[in-house]
């Protein structure tokens, strides 16, 4: 699903332009002199740059400079790769006393314009950070490289009768220091909860190089201000993790899943209430389509469940995913629920089909998670990752469309649809607005339109994707100016001279 | 099972007074011109003053200057009590312009000398700010003032079929401020994770009177850095916390338990592991007793579950708690692995009884709760609350035995029993010395000597109560200087002035 096609838009790079985003003018170029010193402390395998004598070809630069979305492009002239967090804690110590800028990247997956230099900072990439430091079976408690591929962990952690505790479509590039430094969501959080929760320990290497050592590996620890939970979700601005200690929860021994039609949004609430209480813990997924993302998912052949006939009328459908220790019961749980569900004198649901197998398992699923490709089939997208309560999603999505309508732009060459899907259980709602092209005009109509929406409802204009360079003009709209000033006497503490991801979360 | 009885110990109060704990003298006491101020601003009911013209009798003020072990008395002159957020704001605003140390008390239920105050500070309790503010059934996002005791939280989400994420023995007594406070843990831990996990939102007085607004009920926002967080476990020395957005986990329809007798330590590890990998999700609890945790227990009445034939030879007890969706479901689970458990070759456990009812339930779960009051009935306990890794547990109330054996001091009027129990589950051992009397001898010979045993094993001096007044000496065994640097920093940012929770968690 994951696909590294780097698609440009100019639009976007101009209206990211003329915000005025680029790194401050206190800090400096890498220069050839920085790159012998780095050359001095690195192997060789562990250093890209177009400056002499290493002359690296831009084409092995290219992919640190443009993120995954192409909508925006740094300008590094050097990458670096350590090996260790002594590797990386003499890097950041030179680039602070030099005031060099660097962007801590993973995966580069982020969707935010985070893990890519706004101008020509270092990139310092924890690509060759990437082995497992223990694994304690008993207690599941993984210590790990920042480096890590999740998938890589997955695979680690599952013959040991243990999963991550959390999963998302980027999972075969994305870095567990990644999903760390911007608190990915993703699909299981509705189960384990927040990395918040089950991130134990890290191991962070401070601005002025000072190696931080909370890699813990206790459950329990009351021993003062708890520091790692800023480096969560901070995008890379405090520090650079290296390692992280996470709590793995055993492995369900059987999946299953259901999609169900609903004549109504207005169901969709007290369907969940049901499905909560008589689910209970085996409920692991409550994810949104609403009428539009399932017939583009369908049309673009993400999956198929159910009968056209039978979903005549539905509004919006709800796929329900149970994980738990045992299949009888599990089954049991859920062929009750449905057969309660469509018995009721006024059903909540029109109909409801499960998975027999693996194989329709995954048919389902596709339906859900099928829908951001369908929607890169269509046209363009503006991607919205919010949250507002559940029972507002459909006045979101159908307010936002009104507002384009208003404005003339609902029409085959402008704005095609308006879809919303998401993280139901979490509420958190992708909307999308699929356009034939990016144009300053839609772009106009759609902000600050959705963020004033979403203040009204006082919601995040950042579920799960965080601010990075994207949306440091929108952070005003979920965080006030008390949180936004204590913020940036945070950052100054970790980083005075400001060379820690520049540009990126705070203005 | 909460005594309020305080037994002050003048060893105890010695040896805190000989760190030399005490206000700074930067700050000011309350005085007639600061009280008629706040009771301009306060209804009468909200102020207990021993000063004129409110003249309260000092038992009045005593429960507030006492705290629950009876190891801590402060000396407050003046009680405020307010009713709303914009009440303790100005509260606050003027003790910071004055430089008036405050002391912000819930239940006032914590162990380690945190609620109270070290000097003449001013006490401002929750008390009176004791409503909730709005419960969504669907979402189970509990929004509440600081000041709601635990039981009345718990008691009133049952009837909408949640439960609170956190339970403990204090539970009639400390709010839920408290709790954030303190980050507790308790019982449920191992199920529903930490506060950092299940806190959305927290509303905060900061020390300068300013109203920190972050009471979101959004399960998702990645939007900056997540400043709740450092709220969470500050013990009230970043700010007063006002309210708080909980996350709620729908109620289990059925909890079971059962006792397994061990013939070996060495088989706690092994059954942790094969407990989890079938109970899986509905898991609950696993917690530890060692046979003289057991013993005394039994001896003082509380609980009774397994024939004394049978556990002839057993080293140590493990209760599990299961409670799920399902009664059928669970109670086969269960059943299950215990015949697996007692038909294996080599068998884990000696003997195992499950409750058959309520009352055996109750019984059951006696054992475990019980310790604490058959220890205090016994003598006098200097209780450590650590973090240390399972396997160790034997080790470290071993050591520990063996240390004071050295030193001559394990004897009928001295030292009676050293004693192990805990929650296992999160490798969180509550480590209790019961002695004839607090001696100053014996705290000789445990202090250091704990601390550096737990420091060795990488441990938490402080699972889960924190630091207080009692453990700042303590702080560095299980955080750097690098940390405790950056803790004083964060410290300056929020409370620049230091009046708030003085002498607290930092030195
Ligand atoms: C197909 C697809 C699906 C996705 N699904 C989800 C989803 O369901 N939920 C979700 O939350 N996100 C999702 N994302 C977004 C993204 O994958 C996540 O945010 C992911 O956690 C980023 O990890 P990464 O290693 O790629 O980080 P990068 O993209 O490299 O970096 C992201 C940010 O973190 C910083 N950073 C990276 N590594 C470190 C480090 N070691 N130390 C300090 N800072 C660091 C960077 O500077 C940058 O600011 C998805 C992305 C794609 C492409
Ligand atoms: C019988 C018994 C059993 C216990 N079991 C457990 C257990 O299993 N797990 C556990 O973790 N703890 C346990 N404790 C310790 C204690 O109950 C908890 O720490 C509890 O969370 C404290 O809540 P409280 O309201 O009583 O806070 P208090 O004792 O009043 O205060 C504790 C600390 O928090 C600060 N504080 C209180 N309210 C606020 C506020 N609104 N804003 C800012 N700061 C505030 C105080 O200044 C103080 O530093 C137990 C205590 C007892 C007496």
């Amino acid at each position: 699903m994951l696909s590294l096609a780097l698609r440009t838009s100019r639009t976007a790079l101009n209206a990211y332009r003329s915000r005025g985003i680029h790194a401050p003018a206190s800090l400096n170029a890498v220069t050839e002199t920085d790159l012998a010193h780095f050359a001095s402390i690195l192997a060789p395998s562990s250093v890209i740059s177009s400056l002499a004598p290493v002359n690296s070809p831009t084409d092995e630069l290219d992919p640190f400079n443009q993120d995954w979305m192409g909508r925006f492009k740094g300008n590094a002239n050097t990458v670096l790769k350590p090996k260790t967090v002594q590797e990386v804690s003499q890097i950041v110590k030179w680039c602070n006393e030099r005031r060099i800028g660097i962007v801590p990247q993973g995966g580069n997956t982020g969707l935010v314009g985070g893990s890519v230099p706004i101008g020509n900072e270092l990139v310092l990439s924890l690509a060759n950070m990437n082995k497992v430091r223990s694994f304690d079976p008993v207690a599941g408690i993984l210590v790990a490289d920042a480096g890590c591929i999740l998938q890589a962990l997955t695979d680690y952690v599952a013959p040991l009768d243990h999963v991550m505790p959390l999963d998302l479509g980027a999972k075969g590039s994305c870095q567990i220091g990644g999903n760390v430094a911007t608190n990915a969501g993703g699909l299981r959080l509705l189960r384990y909860g927040s990395l918040h929760g089950s991130v134990l320990g890290l191991e962070v290497v401070l601005p002025d190089g000072t190696i931080l050592d909370q890699l813990t590996t206790l459950r329990k620890d009351n021993t003062g201000y708890d520091l790692k939970q800023l480096f969560i979700g901070a995008e890379g601005t405090l520090g650079i993790i290296t390692a992280v200690s996470i709590l793995t929860p055993p492995a369900p021994q059987a999946t299953s899943n259901v999609i169900l039609a609903l004549p109504h949004f207005d169901n969709v609430l007290p369907l969940f209430q049901t499905v909560k209480r008589d689910l209970s813990e085996i409920l692991s997924a409550f994810e949104f389509l609403d009428r539009t993302a399932y017939d583009l998912a369908v049309k673009h052949g993400q999956g198929k469940a159910l009968d056209e006939s039978e979903v005549e009328g539905a509004q919006c459908f709800v796929l329900v995913e149970t994980s738990g220790g045992r299949r009888e019961h599990d089954e049991e749980k859920l062929n009750d629920l449905l057969e309660k569900l469509l018995e009721a004198d006024e059903p909540l649901i029109n109909t409801g089909v499960v998975s027999q197998n693996p194989s329709q398992f995954e048919s389902i699923w596709g339906l859900r998670e099928g829908v951001t490709e369908a929607i890169s089939k269509e046209g363009k997208a503006y991607k919205y990752d919010i949250s507002v309560p559940v029972a507002t999603f459909k006045d979101c999505v159908d307010a936002t469309r009104d507002h384009l309508e208003s404005k003339g732009l609902m029409r085959p060459d402008a704005v095609k649809y308006v879809v919303g899907y998401g993280h139901c259980g979490d509420g958190n709602l992708h909307l999308n607005v699929c356009a034939a092209a990016y144009t300053q005009e839609i772009a106009d109509a759609l902000e600050p339109f959705i963020y004033e929406l979403v203040q009204k409802h006082r919601g995040s204009v950042s579920a799960e994707h965080g601010i990075g360079a994207m949306k440091t003009h929108a952070l005003h709209y979920s965080k006030d100016a008390v949180s936004i000033g204590l913020m940036k006497q945070i950052k100054g503490i970790f980083d005075p001279n400001g060379i820690m991801n520049p540009g990126k979360v705070l203005e």
